[in-house]
């Protein structure tokens, strides 16, 4: 089975891919920055840097972390968060539906061994 | 401006992205993995490690290697190869003009410092 990684690049080094994307889906889901980054199996710091990297790829903000009643803070995204992943996974469906179509060989190829 | 990385994911791991298309289409134009290598900055070492996970994706070589006269060894594509490589690249031109086209929100983003 054949899939897609993309990413977009903006300016020199930073990139827009699958981690971030799914990071921000989990976010919206969970509603907790902390619960996001337990889902994905990373620390909170490193969660906490890369929505840092994807939010400055924007004039605004993707995510706006909630000051909440009795201790507990939250994160959600804003409506240009939620547009952000929604582009996003529009376009890895349409580029994986072209790679399926209309590129045969870049689908036949498998990780096998050749002696 | 705005670049994609496009990597088609083979089963688990192994990827076929512009690194190694690259490297493909410099041993073209040069005729040798030595002076391919040198073009990229790489050693020929990592090279070769790069051409044999590519090859071995593919039930058949991408890349042959000559037994030249006067102790020149050499290598080139097989026809395989090279349409590896137009595919590749004609599938990444078509996502580059999808991005451009129809996702403005991912065409947007910069990196900018915000205070």
């Amino acid at each position: 089975m054949q899939g897609l990684h993309i990413e977009i690049t903006f300016g020199k080094a930073e990139r827009i891919g699958p981690g971030k994307v799914r990071l921000l889906e989990l976010i919206a889901e969970k509603g907790s920055i902390t619960e996001a980054a337990q889902a994905m199996g990373m620390s909170y710091r490193k969660a906490w840097l890369l929505v840092d990297a994807i939010d400055r790829l924007f004039p605004r903000p993707l995510i706006e972390k909630r000051v909440g009643g009795h201790g507990k803070g939250g994160a959600s995204l804003t409506p240009l968060g939620e547009e952000v992943i929604r582009q996003y996974r529009a376009f890895e469906e349409r580029c994986q539906a072209a790679l399926e179509s209309d590129y045969p060989l870049l689908m036949e190829g498998q990780p096998v061994p050749r002696d």
